[in-house]
């Protein structure tokens, strides 16, 4: 039994088959004919033993920096397939094979965004459609859906209950709802004193939720009570795709909206929620990692006074885009359906309604990123675990 | 009555006294010899009249972006003090003169953060102190408590009562609770079954709490309830104060530390939250906006090969200045006790505890700065209506 720092499960193969200790680092190789360097020091930071990690926990209890600095003194792969390190100091550390191969870091920086593909209105099967009951009662159709959501950043569910708190079982599905001034399920529909344009019958243009927040939710989850009036249809567009058409067709509007802060603002009597940011928000490898875009919840801009001309040319590009029919996929929403969507990601707008009288009565939640990963990862781990039982 | 776009109270002085149109913008003066300028863009975008702004909501209904562009013709200064806008199209526009003051853009950025003062061990008055009935009942000594939170980033509370709910009241007092998966509130004693290292009595390195999730609790809450016990004493840290020490003294450690990206980790058997960051995050300007630090919360280091050694030498400076009796404060908690402070500014530890016996029993929860920055402009607009009536 070979102790590793977490609740995770590894594979024993590809196995090692050499070790060889460096000034300043060890050399490993598998059999597969790979090869990976650890530092000293990151080998004794990721000790497993039971006196440098909690063995309930699994949390560290050893401070690498804490303590005087060590240094191998010599490794071997031993018998149970470990790599098995001594230190100058009489410390020993066995480390697992799997574990060391999932963890080898002298490669890029791993994505943290999983696998993703874009879409535009040309993609066939999007929104990835799944059954509601099975998601609610399976953790293998829960696994399935989840990847289509962390792929496409839109997937549809249909035939879950009609009842008040659906929304709320299928989120809680995957994590912790995350509440917010507007509750922690909120309705949207036609209402008399609305405190947001969402809760009018008026056309919404694609945007986002809460682009007013620094935190922006995550995952936006939209179910379909009752849908017997005219108009409402929705239009959703992958705004990491209308991010690369505009990288593509309209560089100089791509940096504006990339580097320009807009501002954000909630309007209420009882709050008043602010953030600044540019539309479109990269990551440190230059990636897009979210858009922020919402008409109606613009606060005046405060950009530099040379950049505002060119801003707003920008914002104009971006805008036309989430217009063009060839980048959005249509939807109606029917009595039972959830949609649920990545809020950082895609962008959601829907036609005015109600003309011809009826009612359109939505309710919603929210989740943040976080809480799909985990998922994920946690029902990852239990496939992963099963196979190798 | 000069409608404005939100529902903030202006005042009308300064007053304007001059308007001129320019062929891209509006210029205009004030009674205190300011000069503004405005695009033509931007005004219209601002426009605040019923057809342009919602009347309940507040949130704009025009789509600038989807309307020819217009230009201003005429501009004005009218009897009440608008600014009177008529436009090349027929379209009529007032400003507030106090709306527009306070929107002017012709200078730098505005800051986020608003104001901050950082603080060391020598810092006289740290934690400011204040009393908990009164700002669970009294509107004025809530907003000048949570000024205080805003500047220093840590505030205690004294004399709130010891029920299991009462962290939650004080919490509820600026907002929105944030419900994690350790709950909405959450406790810390010694656990026979810990999930995590905080529920065991062994000492505690200066950290933030879930520096685990991309999107890090902006407040935390610490209500002692119990403390009969020896040892646990606790250690606070200004974080930014901090980082600004190493920003001065070892400019290589915080190159390091504000670029490559820590990796983070919940080790349990039923999550499993990642997150990888720099363990100081600067904003768009170069402040120093969040802090990552938490020892045993670390998931192994996946930097490039070559920038490992000097990480780990970067983090150790920072660890050991994390433990530099000048920059720390020390404070015991007492049942009654609330601490209050910003978990992506100030670092907490404590001490071992229990060798004596006894019990400690702490609960918690976590806000958003969102939150706290919107209670404060909400009772700051209070105080300014009631100034203005």
């Amino acid at each position: 039994m070979i102790a590793t720092p977490d609740f995770d499960v590894y594979s024993s193969e590809p196995s090692l088959d050499a070790a060889r200790v460096d000034e300043r680092w060890v050399e490993v190789g598998w059999d597969d004919g790979e090869r990976s360097r650890f530092h000293h020091v990151w080998l004794r930071d990721n000790c497993a033993c039971a006196q440098c990690v909690h063995e309930i926990t699994r949390e560290q209890t050893y401070e690498l920096v804490s303590a005087p600095p060590d240094a191998v003194s010599s490794a071997a792969v031993d018998d149970e397939g470990a790599l098995d390190v001594r230190w100058v100091s009489g410390h020993r550390s066995r480390f697992h094979p799997g574990w060391l191969r999932v963890h080898r870091y002298d490669r890029a920086d791993p994505d943290q965004h999983g696998d993703q593909a874009l879409w535009d209105g040309s993609t066939p099967g999007v929104p990835p459609t799944f059954d509601g009951p099975d998601v609610l009662g399976d953790d293998d159709a829960l696994l399935e859906w989840l990847v289509a959501l962390r792929r496409f950043g839109l997937t549809r569910l249909r035939d879950v209950p009609c009842d008040h708190d659906a929304v709320g079982r299928v989120a809680g599905r995957i994590g912790i709802v995350r509440e917010t001034n507007f509750g922690v399920l909120w309705d949207v529909r036609s209402e008399p004193d609305p405190v947001t344009n969402a809760n009018t019958s008026l056309a919404l243009p694609p945007h986002v939720d809460l682009a007013t927040r620094e935190y922006q939710p995550g995952l936006q989850f939209l179910h379909c009570i009752q849908n017997d009036t005219t108009g409402g249809e929705g239009r959703y567009l992958d705004g990491f795709r209308v991010a690369a058409v505009l990288r593509d067709e309209h560089p100089d509007a791509f940096q504006s909206l990339t580097t320009v802060p807009w501002s954000w603002a909630n309007r209420s009597k009882l709050s008043d929620y602010r953030w600044s940011s540019p539309m479109i928000v990269l990551d440190r490898r230059g990636s897009v990692s979210e858009v922020r875009v919402g008409n109606w919840l613009r606060a005046p801009l405060a950009a530099e006074f040379d950049q505002v001309e060119s801003a707003y040319a920008a914002y104009r590009t971006l805008f036309e885009l989430s217009y063009r029919d060839d980048l959005a996929v249509q939807l109606e929403l029917r009595p039972g359906d959830v949609l649920a969507f990545d809020n950082r990601r895609v962008l959601h707008g829907r036609a005015a309604f109600g003309g011809g009288g009826g009612t359109r009565f939505l309710r919603g939640c929210y989740l943040d990123r976080d809480e799909l990963h985990s998922r994920l990862r946690v029902l990852d781990r239990q496939r992963r675990a099963a196979v190798m039982s």
